[in-house]
């Protein structure tokens, strides 16, 4: 995953032995190396197999690239490879370094367990990228991501072949990055969580080793408090600021030079440390009140021949746009600030809907799709799988214009992730969207999908991702205990609030010091088992509710639940942070309890009576809202087998 | 865990909230600094809560240490501390930082989850350890093990208070620490896994941090094959040598003036590389037949008027003790030193029983223990608890000689372990044993020991020990996939091979580079739900059977094994690396099945037929004995249910 664009299955199997070895050949390159070096530390990790080679002996994998990489990636560079794994050996060819690392991430996800032995089955692989730009942005302003968490992430993204790390490095919440001419924007307004100008260059140097990008934002001239702390004299309005906020969101003042003179210094020594071709300015969510009350700006608005707010932040943008390009950088920002007035050569990034997308490349701008990626969303994985970047509105676009389009971006907003949870909220199903964004628009089937999303859920954990044991942790933090199967059964079957519920439920503006320790901090954003539970209940109805191997594990799952809440509720009653479950784990025991009961009644070929029908149904409809933030997954799907048995169906 | 010497409980509970704060007073150290940070750090982790400490807000934790860290941390340093707990706040004050270090341990751990919030219960401690030395050795020679992984079993000493490091550097199978002077030590000697002498320092620094000594082994005359790859001459036999080895085993040459003034450059350089006053000179397992078969060392031996090979070491030893004191250096060695011409001030750490650790008081010499602490011998941690340096001979001692017994250390020996499973070979049994040498003598209960190992194994997980989640790691690897629930129920309830039994199995030279990625080295050392079977049993019949909870828990379990093999067959069909667990499965159906059985015959209260009890006691027989060298723990206390069912006890 992703799925190649050309596959032809051979037949037999290579052997991964003690003996497995690489070779290199072609541009002698230090990223091909490192490359090698850490497949085959990988590779050991994966099957715990110390490897040894022999000397003198004929090479298990070849690996071949014309060219080394690019001092500085390119957005245009050859992506593609070519693997053939027979039983005598594999090797992969490349135009360049970064299509053999592709390669070998390739290599090392078709490795797994046999009968015989670890193998990689034979085959030939051709492929390439659909898509040029393949990001995932990680917001590291509303919550401070340390080092290892990120560099771990970009492990991740290269396991999937993604390339451009999208770095959102300043908003209200605190300004990340080092400035050596304007300390005060770390210094007062990071709150000392940043990376110094070495870490940044280290993460640069990580991510450009393993073939991605690092593309950095400062979102201005909104989603700027942090950098008023410092500099209020940038602002529209009074200051002075604080980090936690309150009363109307601050931005900058466009109006004055002197914002374009300090703008000037700070890209120039930016645009030096970071030297990818693109700098993202933001210039999403502009909230005008700061200027609508500052007679000074509405002044200037007047005086300039402008219509409005809208205006003034498109004569922003044309002025950073100039500074951009005195510092040869091409200038990306959100869809707001799509304007006629500013150049060609820009990218837009559309989060609002896909039509933004589409309306820049009628126009002639340049595209990347961020909606419908939105990681913080909470979506499963085959909501985000579904949305294709030529789809929608973009579909009707001439050939010429959707050449426009050069992919996409996963985001993961940080108002609800810690270091401890980041890589859960990411993981597995980033993967999903890495392959929307890299395989061929047709792969659409989404329990394959799943099926390589578990594959590659698993190497991930390899790499170092957290995504699935920092949930073991949390749960035993919860409980004060180290079994934990009761509180796992729960916590496998609910799923987060989605979209902004919780932010609504949050009243006010979040704190975002606040512990994030309890189970909806915990659970992952998607529920397996209430996936599997909803295809076996399809199946099930399918078969007529005659299938026994299906009926038997439904029975084994809604037993599980039945019986749960009383081996769980002496253990939610002794923490403070799981007390807020009862009623939840209570629904689970109610859910299992009804799902047998619609099974007997299936099982006799009786109607079940209306009376039973109406009230468990009742049941269903209140467990399926939310407790305590969080949705029991496996209501739905029960309620589908009630709705049966009272004679929604046939049954035997 | 330890438990301290005196414990008053009080009344109510100090809170741990978000505005959690330390202070400290005292001498100011910044060893006492830095362990303040790792608490504030450790805490926060424990509790998932960012501390944000009110300004001017009384601390909720005050430490006083009357003096800072030694720069080189002494053996009879003062380490008690007394740490008072109330509803208002908490203090520690010690006579060193050392003490106070221990203190901030004991707070970590009072610091569980309530139904109200997380909090540490009202209490007075007064604490200090009975022996001075309670040390782990970590055999770094059979296979590596890097930094990182040292570094956090450091951390797991230091929780539960264990201050001696004793780094077994060399062996026969490498050669593990960078030596200057003689650089083929290293660089024919250890297949280029050693550590550099800045890593050293650095292992030496952290540890120190922590309140914790590093006593360096170099194995001589025996267990020294590595050394001879670069330096042949220091043998006693011809070579050239190999890692690998086959053959006699090679050992140093005592009758040659040059191997001494090896070792007086050897020893002088690792003498400042190492600061603390003990160095270990191995001295165990001495093979005499290179010195048997070189007539020049049997010439040497008559000439000198030596009886045999056991005088030619001590001879060894003599003139090593003589080079150490130059360095000033004291001696430590395997009780085979023993030898009266070796000075009083020597210490002998006694492997091979607790006689000769009684033996070495009575002739006036220290010892520490180490006979019953191996953890490599994968005993229940109640065994090791049940060993004690003042048991067996010494009991007899007078209290003069008593007081020569320094204390304890359990060996981790590394023939079978890596990098990956180390930590679950030594944690959380090794707790057990750092509470025999810290706790007062009388504290023995063992149900109180397990239930304080299962919380501070939870703890030793927060501090980056992977006791418990390697395990699931590797049981992912075996099985190809996520989802491994059925194999961890087959994992849960067996153990590895006891003692040396593996050994006898491999049948000729253990391969040191074969991957270790089998069950068997994937399970922990001591099944949990086994010794809780066998507790359970034990109640269920000195309730005469009649207990219908202990009877529901029983049948829980016993149908979760008889329903196990056929959710696992399939799995372990399909991996080449779990075939071998296929019958292993079949007998925990097989037992579980017939546990169901009895639990039948016992609850309608007939006698179970004879024929059948023979079968099934039979079947427990054959279930009990080793498969893939592994044990089924849980077979014998379902034979007891089965011998009760069959009348061998009352029931209803």
């Amino acid at each position: 995953m992703p799925l190649p664009a050309s596959v032809q299955p051979g037949s037999g199997q290579l052997a991964i032995t003690q003996s497995f070895s690489v070779a290199t050949a072609g541009a002698h390159d230090a990223g091909l190396d490192s490359g090698v070096q850490r497949l085959v530390g990988q590779l050991s990790r994966q099957t715990g197999i110390p490897f040894r080679p022999k000397p003198g002996a004929t090479p298990t994998l070849q690996i071949h690239a014309d060219h080394g990489l690019e001092a500085v990636q390119k957005l245009d560079e050859d992506e593609s490879y070519q693997l053939t794994v027979s039983e005598a050996g594999a090797q992969i060819t490349a135009p360049t370094t970064l299509g053999a690392l592709h390669g070998m991430q390739t290599f090392l996800q078709l490795v797994t367990i046999t009968p015989n032995g670890f193998a990689a089955p034979a085959v030939k692989i051709q492929d390439q990228p659909r898509f040029p730009w393949r990001g995932l942005l990680i917001d590291v302003s509303r919550h401070f991501i340390p080092l290892d968490v990120l560099k771990r992430n970009i492990d991740g993204m290269a396991a999937v072949k993604m390339n451009a790390l999208h770095w959102h490095l300043s908003d209200d919440q605190g300004f990340r990055a080092e400035s050596k001419k304007f300390p005060k924007l770390t210094g007062m307004g990071s709150a000392g969580q940043f990376y110094t100008q070495d870490e940044i260059r280290d993460v640069i140097a990580y991510a450009h080793d393993r073939g991605i990008r690092v593309v950095p934002e400062f979102d201005m001239p909104g989603h700027s408090r942090s950098w008023f702390l410092g500099y209020p004299e940038l602002s529209s309005g009074a200051g002075p600021y604080t980090l936690e906020g309150g009363g109307i969101d601050p931005i900058t003042d466009p109006t004055r030079e002197s914002t374009y003179k300090f703008l000037e210094k700070f890209i120039a020594e930016m645009a030096k440390l970071f030297p990818d071709a693109y700098f993202h300015i933001g210039g999403d969510e502009v909230d005008g009140k700061q200027w609508d009350a500052n007679p000074k700006i509405q002044e200037f608005i007047h005086a300039h021949g402008m219509k409005n707010n809208q205006d003034l932040q498109a004569y922003f943008n044309q002025r950073l746009e100039k500074i951009l390009t005195k510092n040869h950088k091409i200038m990306v920002g959100w869809d707001e600030i799509l304007h006629p007035d500013l150049p060609k050569t820009i990218v837009v990034q559309s989060w609002r809907g896909q039509q933004s997308l589409a309306v820049a490349a009628q126009q002639g701008y340049r595209g990347i799709l961020s909606y419908g990626y939105y990681l913080d969303l909470m979506w499963p994985a085959a909501r985000h799988y579904a949305i294709d970047p030529m789809s929608g509105a973009a579909a009707s676009l001439t050939p010429e214009q959707q050449k426009l389009i050069l992919g996409g971006e996963s985001c993961q907003w940080a108002e609800w992730v810690t270091p401890e949870n980041i890589d859960s909220h990411i993981w597995p199903r980033n993967a999903a969207i890495a392959e929307r964004l890299w395989s061929p628009q047709e792969v659409t089937d989404v329990a394959a999908m799943y099926t390589r999303l578990n594959a590659v859920s698993l190497d991930l954990e390899w790499l170092g991702l957290t995504h699935r044991s920092a949930r073991e942790r949390m749960l035993q933090r919860m409980a004060g205990a180290e079994d934990i199967t009761a509180l796992r059964v729960l916590a496998d079957v609910v799923e987060p609030l989605k979209d902004y519920n919780r932010w609504s439920d949050a009243q006010g503006p979040i704190d975002f010091h606040a512990p994030l320790n309890r189970m909806i901090d915990a659970v992952y954003p998607e529920s397996d088992p209430a996936r599997r539970l909803s295809d076996l209940v399809q199946a099930f109805a399918q078969s007529g509710y005659k299938d026994q191997a299906i009926e038997d594990q439904l029975r084994r799952w809604l037993t599980l639940w039945r019986d749960n809440d009383a081996k769980l509720h002496p253990l939610l009653q002794q923490s403070f942070l799981l007390q807020e479950n009862v009623a939840l784990s209570q629904n689970l025991s109610a859910v299992g309890a009804a799902g047998l009961q619609a099974l007997d009644y299936l099982d006799k070929a009786q109607i079940a009576p209306d009376s039973w029908k109406t009230q468990q149904l009742a049941m269903i409809e209140q467990a399926k809202g939310r407790s305590a933030n969080l949705l029991l997954m496996v209501a739905a799907p029960v309620g589908q087998l009630i709705e049966a048995s009272a004679g929604g169906a046939p049954h035997n």
